[in-house]
């Protein structure tokens, strides 16, 4: 079983719901989590949400993948307790001001109050470093790449948002490695920012990849790459973060390590993390107004088999679809039947909204031919297939799919970004996606680009730029690299 | 990777570590979970721990195991928040007295005090249920079967214990079920009793299946069964347990359905988990005087293959050795290849230390004849085999060794359970295992007997008895049920 009862089509009140067009993408955002039974928002405390079983089968394999990329790249999986005593959590100055607004403290156990506070971690530096300070002793510890997926916490006063802005992040994959060199931390920079596109290539996802200006690196980080991504509003949504750490850390918890030379030496680190918002934004960035579009890895139905029903044909036809079930089911695709009572209509618009990938139908008129009709969720178009080799057009199609899928992300991404150079033109484009801006490299000219525009400073691109350099959108002087601006979620 | 870089044979504390002898129960399992490379208990906040990659190379391996069993009896995974208002939390009057001195509470975020304080979770019951409440509606809805997999926290005051008693239960497998009827609630109570048992069976671990009782239950069920396995020190372990909720919950958060004839009828419900303590079974259970003893399906290392190499033998003995680790990785086989530097007597130390199920050993000789020398870890035995048919013989071993370890492990169980008629004869029992009772079946006879013999009660078998009933070892009257008594962990 992949979804639970409650039937498709309704709303979580029970009520008959109709998707809004994707044109409203805030209502339509909220109302595919709901009636594409996604999560449920009306948990009784202010961003925490539950996950029903479909979004959940959806979220067991985006992590998956996730864990697969990590374990393949030679990190390792583990796991640090949520509860980060008062004491440690404060240590690092720069870091505790990044979060000390967000932190929510445990305060008693039972009705004893606590001798030590506890943090509910925001993310987990301070869980985790005092581990580090006693593995670490020599150069031949290193590299250490570890990493855990878990819950984290921080107390949003902004408006919450389900997968996107949570009070619990309930996904998050933390990794945590540590170096010898500032080098070799920075060339795990680098490598993570490859292991994540590679994550989101495998979603179909297209990012954006930025350093984040200086002034919005994370607390206690040396710096930041991001990985953004387009939605289909224009606002961008930040869906992975890289930072070097550098030797802050190491300092404030003494992790050090004896050199080959036999000296001491502070180690370097780097952090980086992805959350839910993974999910959100493939399902953001491929969906339509008929409902989820989801990447045949992830998607928990990849094809559902609709017989076409006459009485004195049923029982062929029936036979017909469930050797082709069977027959997919052998290889491992995730196939359902789907037989039940409703109108052909009602059966493609259930399974067109739950995003199966494929809908194979068979009526007495195909089995004569030994085909089925096939129809692929993101193109929309029948075409007869053989059944002879239904197996072999099925994973063709899937494949094809998730090209295809990347493909017009893509495309429709690229379409979002624009060349601009006055604050106006800037303005207009916010509406849009994301401008692109000469700047001479000066906090006090990113501020008051913010400040003129309304939009925030996504960073320099880390990978090619897309348009020449100019004068500074700030000072008007000669500009030696170019920013991103977007509104941001 | 399946370890980190510490070397084996040292502790966390990097000095050389010798295993103490099993029959000092208490030490050898802190120094397996230590120099086992499980669990490292130096984690600043009492009962909280860290688990190492190794360690949770087995956990992912066990939840894999449940998460599968569950999955393939009509139980789907979901998620619900850590944090429980304190106003849903209060609701049910008997669950809160059974938890209410236990809970740790969040009363700030940031600086800023809760309007509504929010208790981590102990158990999940008052997270789910009211949502539950808004889910269903008629009996088309049930039956309901959930299950999340998630972290839980007691504020224990008593001794805690890696894996066994922790502030911070870091798995806790747990299922939600509602039903119709009283009756159906307890088919699946049943059912799950079976499942649990069928998951023990597959982690090699011999079962009592008791039901607790009624002194003994969930606060605010009906009855709980529960599963315990004997540890090597006579102790009981409780690894699991299953309760009745009748409609006490239901009646609490208002469940109800509409039945077929239309009428509103409050719902009946059970739930049931699972939680480290099933790795901390398997790991007493198995280990020996030499290390981790682990089951096939939970190893992370199943093969070992280590090369005895002389200069001129070396490449064709490394040859033979790589082809072995090719031929059994691509069957899915997890091996590792040692060719070291260590004396081979300091490596067989290193894997059985590890619970390596087999391992393999090729010299010049054994190439001559075509042959390897293979040791299994629970038989220590070395015995000749084929390369040429080195693949199925493997399959095999870890087969047989699955059927083994269980074979070994209820005997020994039986061995340590034994029918007793006096309060003496059970005090000498209980350092030795599981003593069996007549019993009345009255409260005031059960008191009695935890009170002379020091004992607690562990319930009346759920499955066939061990003894035949005689005079209550309370009262001295009729006995008409027989009771289980250990001392527990």
């Amino acid at each position: 079983m992949t979804e639970n009862k409650k039937e498709n089509g309704k709303n979580d009140a029970g009520k008959e719901a109709v998707l809004p067009l994707k044109s409203d993408f805030s209502e339509w955002f909220n109302s595919i989590l709901d009636i594409g039974q996604i999560m449920d928002v009306r948990y009784p405390v202010k961003g925490l949400y539950v996950w029903h079983p479909f979004g959940f089968g959806i979220r067991k394999r985006v992590y998956g993948i996730i864990r697969d990329v990590m374990d393949n790249s030679g990190h390792e999986e583990t796991l640090f307790p949520l509860l980060i005593p008062e004491t440690e959590f404060m240590k690092e100055a720069d870091h505790i001001k990044g979060f000390e607004d967000e932190v929510f403290w445990v305060t008693h156990g039972g009705v004893t109050p606590l001798d030590v506070r506890l943090a509910l971690r925001p993310t987990s530096e301070t869980a985790i470093y005092p581990m580090y300070q006693l593995w670490i002793r020599s150069h031949a510890d290193l590299p250490l790449k570890l990493y855990q997926v878990v819950n984290t916490f921080r107390h949003e006063t902004k408006h919450t948002r389900p997968l996107i802005r949570l009070r619990e992040i309930t996904s998050f994959k933390e990794a945590h490695t540590v170096h010898a060199t500032w080098e070799d931390a920075k060339n795990q920079v680098d490598e993570a920012v490859g292991l994540y596109a590679d994550i989101y290539r495998k979603l179909s996802v297209p990012v954006l990849i930025s350093k984040r200006p200086d002034w919005d690196k994370f607390p206690g980080g040396d710096y930041t790459i991001a990985l953004d991504t387009i939605m289909p509003d224009g606002k961008t949504l930040q869906i992975g973060t890289v930072h070097h750490l550098g030797t802050n850390f190491a300092k404030t918890y003494g992790i050090m390590y004896e050199n080959a030379a036999g000296e001491q030496e502070y180690a370097n680190q780097t952090c980086y993390g992805i959350s839910e918002r993974s999910i959100a934004s493939l399902i953001s960035v491929h969906g339509d107004d008929k409902g989820l579009v989801l990447p045949p890895a992830v998607a928990p139905v990849q094809a559902v088999v609709i017989p076409v029903l006459f009485k004195e044909t049923a029982e062929s036809v029936m036979t017909a679809c469930e050797n082709v079930v069977k027959t997919l089911k052998k290889a491992g695709i995730r196939v359902e039947m789907d037989a039940g009572d409703m109108r052909p209509g009602a059966k493609y618009y259930k399974w067109e909204l739950k995003g199966s990938c494929l809908r194979i139908e068979i009526g007495p008129r195909d089995l004569e031919k030994k085909s089925a009709v096939l129809v692929r969720r993101d193109k929309g178009e029948k075409q007869f297939v053989s059944l002879d080799t239904i197996l072999e057009t099925v994973n063709a199609e899937l494949k094809q799919m998730a090209d295809d899928l990347y493909a017009a992300a893509e495309e429709k991404m690229k379409a979002m970004i624009a060349p601009c150079e006055t604050a106006e033109e800037v303005k207009t484009q916010l509406g849009k996606g994301v401008a692109v801006l000469s700047w001479c490299g000066c906090k006090e000219c990113g501020m008051k680009i913010e400040e003129e525009t309304g939009g925030s400073i996504l960073g320099t691109p880390d990978r090619p730029a897309e348009v020449k350099k100019g004068q500074c959108a700030g000072c008007g002087n000669e500009a030696d690299q170019i920013i991103r601006v977007s509104k941001m979620y």
